[in-house]
């Protein structure tokens, strides 16, 4: 109890704090940082403003005239506030939150807000928990909306799931924003209680509660948003955008990895709209984020696509501030945070300084910070997620006529390809499986999927949405066995097998979806296990494991591959 | 312990109302109500759309094609969403919360963000309490900002003297939106600890604060705002507002009684600007309120000056509503309150209907509602606020020299007019005084006043800014007895007095500033008082009794009375 803050004790603490600011901000004080002779970008005004910008104790105190102990000069520069991601998985990256904000601060992301789903249906709240003592003190300011769809459905066998009842101690934590994405759309509209008290609860805390919801439309949209849900990342085109934007939702402009809405919605940054708009990623994999950037890549296609520069910088930054509460950023303003993006100008847009409450943070290289503190027993629990027996071939040998999933080149649905019992490589039948992993049910899942091109050897992947099982697909039953024994052995991950010898591999031994490695060392493992899977015969134009990643989830048609079996998603019939 | 709720059982009951709302905006169930065939305004999208509205359980479930128990045709109609005051002191109306929402609700008002900082002057927390009873489910929607700077000045002897502890209890209450206008800005800007404390509590509380800073600005304004004020009322020309707007400020375009400042901000009404302005009022008297209307005068007065229509309505409604995170009205949007204003048409501007959470309380008259239920000892405590010895002649018998405040027609600063020792009604004069009557401490402050041009009787009023002692000003030292005299009989308000007789009153029981009568009885009387008291002399273009409420008020140049004498505000000594 000793430690125990009193109510009169802490108003005194940030009262002291406060004075200090005030301070600097009336000139009596020097402050801890300016940027001298800035040009910067004024969101409330929508112009480029000049004047010096002072800082201290992390906060912005002032744009006029200001000395400071560290000053930068920014003739012929830009300044921006620091940029905002409305929605983002982090575990999609496949490293850890550290290496994530590593990876984002040279392209000026200052704010993300995460859903972390992937990691809350492997390890439940620890889940949750883990993400947020893993990400407390970053130099990137890591937000939270609690999963709203853990299982996603319930035909998945996840490693948790989440009542209403189970997440609503996390509302408490002050990173936590609201409740994220809200997939099951279809139980909203309908009235499906368990999902209508997650919503219920989280407007009980005065919280936000985000959508998902691609072309709803109409009296169900009416019934969505009656519910609670006034956000959408999942508009792809023009139309379905302006209905719900008219209808009274904010649109996050999506362009990540797997989506790119960018170019279809860029239209809404004008003046008439601008208000309800911000930008998010959804997922963001280790070769985009290096190749591509963050948010930064978003601004830059919005210019280039003709959008008015300071149309996409509200998007950015201020407008996602504003509709998740987090009044003291997304602007350059006396009281908000030191969040800067310095670039050399709208058209290059080079960023050559990011600093994070006042602190540089890169400037060419990122600078060094400590990972944060996780407790023992949650880093323990995070890297012993996986419970299979070792297999073999024979778990395998099924002969039964099975469903054959056939795959679509370039889209994530799949076609009935009729049936199959036995493994064809000349006809390119290959035997697909999924193997419940949390709780050691030896529940596998097997049938046949066609187009994925391999002739030799086996895939495996623990990232398997949303459940995150293990998914493999082979063309020898043995090696699909060493595929996954290997998996398991490395905690979680991709692995390219051939006559049992590991061709390829990335160990990925966070609850089996995220690495404890450098970036860097991700993608190139990554990039090396898929250059083997095409070696092995993978078809070009088929993302060897992103597309295998979705091959569980029973939700997007038509044939989808569970831990009981090939589904038809349109009858929910397994077949 | 019986009636004591729990989380499961309050979210149950949500989920219930929750599950009915979604039922009938996915078209399951009946509407409630339905405004048919509705052209209504778009804050969103900044057009006029079309649909039918439909509202259940007080809230709008869907704009489509509904059908409802009760249905309103609304063709050749346009339904705007119910408007918002974003700063007004209740107590200005000088009637009771209950009789101030009958006034406003056929002007379209359905939600008033009140300061109750003059009751507060007189009765401390208690008036908080007070206001915040009798405004208890009424159908405008009164949400409170705490007063910041009870006694105004540390030269005031108000009834209290309210410190950051003081109103801490009152953020728990569910419709305290923050802290009022922080008007002691030169000691927030100062870093005096007893005012930046009570910002730090509001912040603490995750609340907002509001701003009152005519013509701050440059480090000034930086370190005002870095202390955390966000908005501001008192901009009178639009540098001022710009300035304030680009820094980060929310303006609110005041339009009210005494301060008329939408023609010189008008042009912030347009897309650059609009998110960050809003309208309000801060006071309003009762002939104004009857004359001119409330908001619905703002927006008409706009439209006259120029603005878009749905600039003036956004500014109208949905501004206010978000700054202040009533994020649940303020549009024409599903799960948002069912508050509408249904006018003929932009240019004549005649509101037919008005609707408060989907019922109907004004269709050409107020529909009766209740008045919300006061704890007895809190409404006995506010009918005996005086605390005053009957007086006689001999307690302004004082012939000692004393300071004459200068009244200058049409301001209310006033000017240095000398000494005087006695009443001279053929020099114009007057004898004026302050009694402190919360207390009965027997001070009465004595001095002069020029240019109110009485020439026989007194006119005493207990309205005076901000500690509302009784002010009294007289041709007669026997008059002005009578007049406080009269005024504490009545337990506060307004008295013009000739030769002992009483020719004009209002009784002002209600803390000694607000009626329990109607508006229209209360302007009766008050017109007629102010028709006695300029029979008396009082000068043309002089209000009789408002100008009156201000010369106690020690922050306005040049010269004030207080309960200790005559002071000059410049240099803060008794003269």
């Amino acid at each position: 109890m000793a430690n125990q803050e009193s109510y009169a004790g802490k108003i005194n603490r940030k009262l002291n704090k406060k004075l200090r600011i005030i301070a600097v901000a009336a000139g009596r004080e020097k402050a801890d940082l300016v940027l001298k002779n800035a040009d910067y970008v004024n969101v409330f005004s929508g112009e480029i403003c000049h004047a010096d910008i002072a800082v201290a104790e992390g906060l912005i105190v002032g744009m006029g005239q200001y000395s400071g102990t560290v000053e930068y000069d920014m003739t012929g520069k830009l300044v921006l506030p620091g940029f905002v991601d409305a929605h983002i998985h982090l575990e999609s990256s496949l490293v850890s939150p550290k290496e994530f904000a590593r990876a984002v601060l040279p392209h000026g992301t200052t704010t993300v807000i995460t859903d972390p789903h992937e990691i809350a249906n492997v390890m439940g709240t620890d889940g949750i928990e883990y993400m947020l003592q893993a990400t407390e003190d970053l130099p990137v300011d890591v937000r939270f909306m609690l999963p709203s769809c853990v299982p996603a459905t319930p035909l998945d066998e996840a490693g948790a799931n989440l009542d209403y009842r189970a997440i609503d101690s996390f509302y408490d934590h002050p990173r936590v924003q609201g409740l994220a994405e809200m997939m099951n759309f279809v139980g909203a509209v309908n009235g499906d209680a368990q999902v209508v008290e997650k919503i219920v609860a989280a407007q009980a805390h005065h919280k936000k509660i985000d959508g998902h919801a691609p072309g709803l439309s109409g009296n169900a949209l009416n019934a969505y948003m009656a519910a609670g849900v006034y956000s959408d990342h999942e508009c792809s085109d023009l139309e379905d955008a302006l209905a719900k934007l008219r209808m009274g939702q904010f649109i996050m402009i999506r362009e990540g990895t797997a989506a790119h809405n960018l170019e279809a919605l860029v239209s809404l940054l004008q003046p008439q709209y601008i208000e309800r708009c911000m930008f998010c990623t959804d997922d963001k994999h280790p070769s985009d984020l290096l190749e591509k950037g963050h948010i930064d890549y978003i601004v830059k296609k919005a210019i280039r696509l003709g959008a008015d520069p300071i149309m996409a910088i509200k998007a950015a930054c201020h407008n996602a501030a504003r509709y998740f509460l987090l009044n003291n950023r997304g602007a350059i303003s006396p009281g908000y945070l030191g969040d800067f993006v310095v670039i050399d100008n709208f058209e290059d847009f080079n960023i050559e300084l990011v600093f994070k409450k006042g602190r540089l943070m890169y400037d060419g290289e990122v600078k060094e910070f400590d990972a944060p503190q996780v407790d023992d027993y949650l880093s323990a629990r995070a890297h012993d997620t996986f419970h299979v027996d070792t297999l073999t071939a024979a778990d395998f040998a099924d002969r039964r006529m099975r469903g054959v999933i056939g795959m679509v080149p370039g889209e994530i649905v799949s076609e009935d390809a009729g049936y199959a019992d036995h493994i064809d490589v000349s006809a390119d039948i290959l035997k697909i499986a999924v193997i419940e992993r949390h709780k050691n049910t030896r529940h596998i899942g097997i049938g046949y999927i066609k187009g994925y091109g391999l002739k030799r050897g086996a895939v495996a992947t623990s990232i398997s949405h949303d459940s995150h099982n293990i998914i493999v697909v082979g063309a020898s039953e043995a090696d699909m066995a060493a595929a996954v024994n290997r998996v398991v052995e490395n905690r979680g991950g991709i692995v390219v097998v051939e006559e049992g010898t590991v061709l390829g591999e990335v160990a990925l031994p966070i609850a089996g979806i995220m690495s404890d490695d450098r970036l860097e060392n991700v993608n190139e493992a990554l990039e090396n296990a898929k250059a083997q899977a095409f070696t092995l015969g993978v078809s070009e134009g088929i993302d060897p494991f992103m597309t295998l990643s979705f091959m569980a989830l029973p939700v997007i048609p038509t044939l989808r591959i569970t831990t009981r079996g090939v589904i038809d998603v349109i009858t929910q019939q397994y077949i």
